[in-house]
């Protein structure tokens, strides 16, 4: 590609990394175009022409932080057998990019259903493919479970990685490697132990589905 | 209390109710005080006798959530003495009202951040509470790691049991008191165990801090 793609390219990069950081700050819906224009330094019909709407605008953000993750696990993957090591490196990878670009992570966290349609479809299909890939390394671990058992521990496992977001400081918090180890410990030492079911533990006074709204 | 303060409070409640639906369907952001009026058939005017605004309406169901939660907490911790037990109906507890609360628990997940000033600094409060009372049960599991570890642990956990408002359906996934069990085995299992640290397992080709944008 030669220099005006390339200076393309770099603009929009740009252009994305910003609105990353408005809509992490102020939240999608409050955020107007308006909001990127100031904070990028580019006139409304300079934005226009990267991107059609806002909602194009959050949809390139999403589907860019999702390939970008996701291509580098899977490289990272190639050539790692066991289940154990395959959980450690998504975690890694899935942290150290959380932390990394917590603006970005931000938005894709808390934003997922702020996109409609077509956007949306795409950015679930990413969403898909690491889910499953993640539930195969649950099933590898615990071959013997579910599909829902295993689908449920990806989604703990993504859980406790993606809420992050609305927690986590680096500079007062525990350095992201060792909260990589935390959490990796936690799972992989949890997730594969058998029994210490929870039947014999709770007490019957436990309701079981108890409304917020009556005492 | 007479009968004209029961049939405020009943009122009330129910708006708040058909309000945390709203927020949940819609968004905080999006959605508008007039949506409110619709889903509620009370008129304006009606709402504005029991909040002053779309942001009190949204402080009103935060803190009664909170509130509700953190005192049945209370309650089953009572006599409850080891730290595995505690933990155990701390999960119990926060996933049962969860499931059967789950547009409440969205909107208290989602929505933290719509908050501002007066209401926000409340509503932390409660959250602070709720940490803490979390991070000392980690203290009682792991009484030689840090406060920041502690802390850590207990946020990975509300992380894993919060996302859940993201892809929880009841009726295709685990039921909760399987997921419940799933949970606090992982947690329990793993966040105890020793060794198994992350250092001789990752490969140096990971980058500490890798930008979503340059590949």
């Amino acid at each position: 590609m030669g220099e005006p793609r390339r200076t393309y390219d770099d603009k929009l990069e740009q252009l994305l990394r910003t609105a990353a950081a408005v809509f992490a700050e102020k939240g999608y819906h409050p955020a107007s175009i308006r909001d990127i224009s100031r904070a990028t330094g580019t006139s409304l019909s300079g934005l226009y022409y990267y991107f059609r709407s806002k909602e194009e605008l959050l949809f390139l953000i999403q589907d860019h932080c999702f390939t970008t993750v996701l291509e580098n696990l899977q490289q990272r993957l190639q050539g790692v057998p066991g289940p154990e090591e395959r959980l450690r490196v998504l975690v890694d990878n899935h942290l150290r990019f959380f932390a990394a670009n917590m603006n970005e992570m931000k938005v894709l966290s808390h934003e997922a259903a702020s996109l409609n349609g077509e956007y949306r479809n795409r950015v679930n299909a990413h969403k898909k493919r690491y889910v499953e890939l993640c539930a195969s390394i649950m099933a590898g671990l615990r071959p013997d479970d579910s599909p829902a058992e295993h689908r449920a521990a990806a989604l703990s496992l993504f859980g406790m990685m993606n809420w992050i977001y609305t927690w986590y400081h680096p500079e007062r918090d525990l350095p992201v490697d060792e909260l990589a180890a935390l959490m990796t410990r936690v799972f992989l030492g949890g997730y594969r132990e058998n029994g210490a079911r929870a039947e014999h533990t709770l007490s019957d006074e436990a309701v079981s589905a108890p409304s917020i709204w009556r005492r």
